[in-house]
């Protein structure tokens, strides 16, 4: 257990100075003029802007190729090409477990201390990467929460066998089970979402289901999920990631009004280059939505940072918020409203809750998000676990 | 005049290593093993990647807040709420020439060569702005390239005076006549684009239009322009900024042709928020299409930042490109089409053109624009002007 640690003269959120005493992980006091108990760190935030830990809530740590030379893509640009040219540079030997912790240390030393991440499952790979996810997360226990998804990048039904390599997965510790494209790649979207639905009701799992489908097709996927979603009672237990069709179909209110009254919330990239579900009209109808990288210079992009404040900006792009009121929801899309999606619980700057934060040179949220600055100090769990962007110890 | 400079071990656009030696502001010879000539400098790139001097091809440096602390926004939604927040805002004084040197140098830190530059003129602030931008132009020839267009930002015909104005910028200095949504602002297609079509004929100017106008009332404008373009000859001296209709209707591919034989160049920010012009689609119909960013961290939009990397790679995002040779079409954007499109001439890595370089930690100009290094070594007319990041002198 680490020592109290007292953080001076900070202003959470842009708000007023004041002090934080953190003490067994968890923020224990927050005012101006606090006392340091016998034997605490101190730390002298300078005035600087503090924020909650980041959270990651949708990347694939198992496929990036961060830190290695630079890949030259040559990919075709089907879906299909992207999942065959990964699955054959896998055959060339592929450090899934070794990639997934640099990346994952990256995350950390800018502020991120909680990541959804999916690993592949397949006939090839089997439960490997999945495997190696949860071990990681052993591992990091303490410092960094990792939730792992068992995912079938390569389809569940079209691939016999997948299912049962899911479900070992979940025996060998993946906390969710993960769902792809129910019509677009399984060809059977009553059979794919019973199945993933059934494999969450027996092991007692979330569902968090990456929908790439358009307009009604993908309209068609999310009512046969609210549907699952409310006959089993897993209202706040499921995620539907990018649902592109939330963006394309007209009757878009009506689905996110149905989506929040289930308790479905919704993952977002915000992509530049096609419609997305709006943060806004997800909110106004009661509805949770958040934000993720998706993959980190992989073989299917070579684009995105393990900075979820970068991630932010984009949001923020994308959703065209301008003014300040409305880019601090950008920031939300990767702080509370994401522990709250996955949950993660004792996620915020109050008492009682965890003690992860990140201090960095900005005089408001938005400030923040659009610049994106160093992150001077990042702590997670009461311990200081980075300083200027590079990891301690 | 500077002294020769001789640049060892280069990888120009991630070619094989070479040398390049520059005297008198141009690029004098390239080729493996160049001895240098009698008081020439040298520099060793250590095989970094080389890349021309980069080009803005659409910003408002006269608008920037840049430098100076957060300003809060809470402007209105509407384009007429965000026109009367900027006017308000100057009322209470506002450091134009100032703010506009400050970015400059920054876009110049960072590697960008030449600017065109948007500078407002209305019936309150006059040809200040102009004024100011010439003069900063004239300050900084021979370090770098700036554009100035006069642009009737609070509207021309509904605003009476401000044509003579913009003649007046014209008379000042001014390089390129400025038009703004003929039908959105001024109320009057037709009389708008004659009058600065007027103007650009009689002073012998390029001309540059912001069209913001959606769908058919947007390609109603691009015919306007493409008519009066070939009428007066003005072929390869007309640009287009924004163009979103071209993203949006269904005839778009006939005026891409169209814009492309008469020679109409269109700028881009690539914003994410809505459809744009496709960069492939124009440069298929044999049209010139280059990237900007618009107003960078000013009372219209928080976001941006004086990093033309940073922009390639927004373009890159929003046209999808994830294969190495589309990305080095978001450089072409930032870099030669630019360039081309904006008139300024000798630009590029050959013999003889203008000795304006990047140096950066890359293996490929893909790596380049998605994970947008600092700028090792910024090289203009010949002479070293930057080093990782900051200016010299
Ligand atoms: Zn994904
Ligand atoms: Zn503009």
């Amino acid at each position: 257990m680490a020592a109290p640690l007292l953080l001076r003269n900070c202003r959470p959120l842009g708000g007023a100075a004041t002090d934080i005493l953190m003490a067994a992980t968890r923020i224990a006091a927050i005012g101006p003029g606090l006392e340091a108990p016998p034997g605490a760190g101190e730390e002298d935030a300078a005035g600087l802007l503090l924020l909650p830990g980041l959270v990651e809530g949708h990347t694939h740590l198992d496929k990036t190729l961060w830190g290695m030379g630079w890949w030259r893509s040559e990919v075709g640009p089907l879906l299909i090409d992207r999942i065959e040219g990964e699955r054959a540079s896998r055959r060339g030997g592929f450090d899934a477990a070794g990639q997934s912790a640099r990346l994952a240390r990256d995350f950390l030393a800018r502020g991120t201390t909680r990541i959804r991440s999916f690993a592949d499952v397949d006939t090839e790979i089997g439960t490997a990467h999945a495997d190696a996810l949860v071990a990681l997360r052993e591992t990091l226990r303490g410092t960094l929460d990792i939730q792992v998804v068992a995912f079938p990048q390569s389809g569940l039904l079209v691939r016999p066998g997948t299912l049962a390599l899911l479900e070992q997965a979940l025996r060998n510790g993946a906390d969710i089970v993960g769902g792809l494209d129910p019509s677009g790649i399984d060809r059977d979207p009553k059979g794919h979402l019973d199945a993933v639905f059934g494999l969450s009701e027996k092991h007692g799992k979330p569902l968090d289901i990456h929908l790439h489908e358009p307009g009604e097709l993908g309209a068609f996927a999310l009512e046969l999920t609210v549907e699952r979603t409310k006959a089993l009672g897993m209202q706040g237990r499921v995620v539907v990631s990018h649902g592109f069709c939330l963006g394309e179909v007209a009757r878009a209110p009506a689905l996110y009004a149905a989506l929040a009254e289930a308790g479905i919330a919704v993952a977002t990239t915000a992509p530049p280059s096609r419609p997305v579900p709006s943060v806004r009209a997800m909110r106004a109808a009661g509805g949770r939505i958040f934000g993720g990288n998706d993959g980190i210079r992989d073989t299917w992009t070579p684009y995105n940072t393990p900075d979820m404040l970068q991630r932010a900006m984009l949001i923020g792009l994308k959703n065209e918020f301008r003014r300040d009121d409305e880019i601090a929801w950008a920031l939300d899309c990767v702080t509370g409203w994401a522990a709250a999606a996955c949950g993660f619980s004792g996620h915020g700057l109050a008492v009682g809750d965890r003690a992860d934060l990140v201090l960095v040179a900005a005089e408001t949220v938005a400030e923040a998000v659009v610049a994106q600055p160093p992150r001077r100090l990042v702590v997670s769990h009461g311990r200081v676990v980075a300083r200027d962007g590079a990891l301690l110890g």
